[in-house]
């Protein structure tokens, strides 16, 4: 089968042997924000056409390909969901030289019933062994999501602005004004970390981004990574408190999932990293139960 | 004499009688960042030369006026300072037609050690008859300041980048995409306020604006009012922590104010508001002090 995790602006295809082994993949930024006037059944064409004329013809997508502003919208399947509750609500797309299908998002609340919504985290916790029966899983990024699994199912997961305050603060506040590129992750960012676990709250924490810089106790260069472990910190300490000493399963880039295993075990948790190959793991098990015909 | 509150974006001028008493005042937008050319004695002799004709002789001036970017930089007088201590290191400065004389910034650090510094705030604490021998006080702004008095002196203070956040995030993020103009100040902003104290950290309670949005458990005209409130209440809380019942003095915009004084009872403490007169007491009491020949 071919499994394809479609997201906002990159889409990374794989095809996958019967045995769930990998034999070929393709990755671009053919997201869909950069597919013109709804061409995805050309695209998806295009990139995989060699597949399809050896004989695939089982195509299965997650990600943001399933949201309004996606291929065809899949409503979301309400928490709690495992692999065969979402191989059972996967929707059909039209498409003339294989079946294809979307693996649907999940919804859900956090503990204080506020609403969470995912298109594409749930396939890659699905697809990362250690999560199979439970524990809790971290997919840092521009939105990052901590998602919860017991007995098999994903139960619940909240979602964190972290990636996203981090471009508005550095690009658009004063902080930026003192800032300038240095390695992302060293001992700034490690001081940032620690800093998140200081009194005065995250919004006395990050102008003290600017006060170390002109105090000449932080480098211009140190700075970036400061902000990014203040944030992390605070982020991986909040998800943390109600489980402290949590075993993190971190699914992601390996620049961001070192960070957030740096930060997480600075903040007295037990970190795993898991790279994108989890997509592909997860894309194999629904599809392995998938009603394909 | 005449005080002077000169800030960034704007000028506040009082003529204060020998009982304290504000005879006159002026109040505009020339601030330092308005004022072309270092042209800040013109500027000066413009707004207040009537007064000067009549009489007054003693000028006394505080805030970002004495920054690097100001008249003339005034170095920062290290806390614990009260008001004689303040009213030692004024700075002076030429101007023909009147004594001027600069209000110091103060420096410190908060309880880790971070440097913090503040130009203009000191003043309007000063002016606060309640905070005369003790207490905290609360100044809300794009940087707001907790500033803590024991004894008669600012012994510390810590900086919160609240509204300068609010305005990266309603900017620069997706949150700001289903937001419209609406009521500062009502049940969705106390809705925010309760949120802070929920779990999962600002970073999450922050992406839960959109949510709720979506989720059309809040209007667009409301979104607006449920940030602020995510944030000050953050901000309450994390000032608020190590004294929880502590009576606040907040200190500004009446608008502003009424904000913080709804997150500061609804987070524990007790608030009190004062205007913008502070800073003419606080200019009249330094004054006082002041050796002027």
């Amino acid at each position: 089968m071919i499994g394809i995790d479609w997201g906002t602006t990159s889409f990374r295809a794989f095809r996958i042997a019967r045995d769930g082994r990998i034999r070929e993949r393709r990755a671009g930024l053919r997201g869909i924000l950069n597919v013109p006037d709804g061409r995805f059944a050309e695209t998806l064409r295009e990139e995989i056409g060699p597949w399809l004329a050896a004989g695939e013809d089982k195509v299965l997508l997650s990600g943001m390909i399933g949201s309004r502003q996606g291929w065809r919208e899949a409503p979301y399947l309400a928490c709690p969901a495992g692999v065969a509750d979402i191989a059972r609500a996967l929707v059909d797309i039209e498409f003339d030289w294989a079946k294809v299908k979307l693996v649907p998002g999940l919804s859900g609340a956090d503990e204080s019933g506020v609403a969470e919504v995912m298109r594409g985290e749930e396939t890659q916790v699905i697809g990362v062994p250690a999560l199979l029966t439970g524990g809790l899983a971290c997919l840092p990024g521009t939105h990052s999501k901590w998602v919860r699994v017991e007995a098999g199912r994903i139960t619940g997961f909240t979602t964190h602005m972290t990636g996203e305050a981090y471009g508005a603060l550095r690009g658009y506040t004063i902080l930026g004004r003192t800032m300038r590129d240095g390695p992302a992750n060293g001992a700034p960012f490690d001081a940032g970390v620690r800093r998140s676990g200081d009194p005065g709250g995250l919004l006395h924490h990050i102008f003290g981004v600017r006060s170390q810089v002109l105090a000449e106790r932080l480098a211009e260069t140190e700075a970036g990574a400061y902000l990014s472990g203040i944030l992390i910190g605070h982020e991986a300490r909040a998800a943390l408190a109600t489980t402290p000493g949590a075993v993190v399963q971190v699914i992601g880039a390996p620049e961001l999932t070192l960070l957030y295993a740096r930060a997480i075990s600075a903040c007295g948790g037990f970190a795993e990293q898991h790279d994108g190959e989890a997509a592909a793991r997860g894309l194999a098990m629904i599809g392995e139960r998938a009603a394909w015909d």
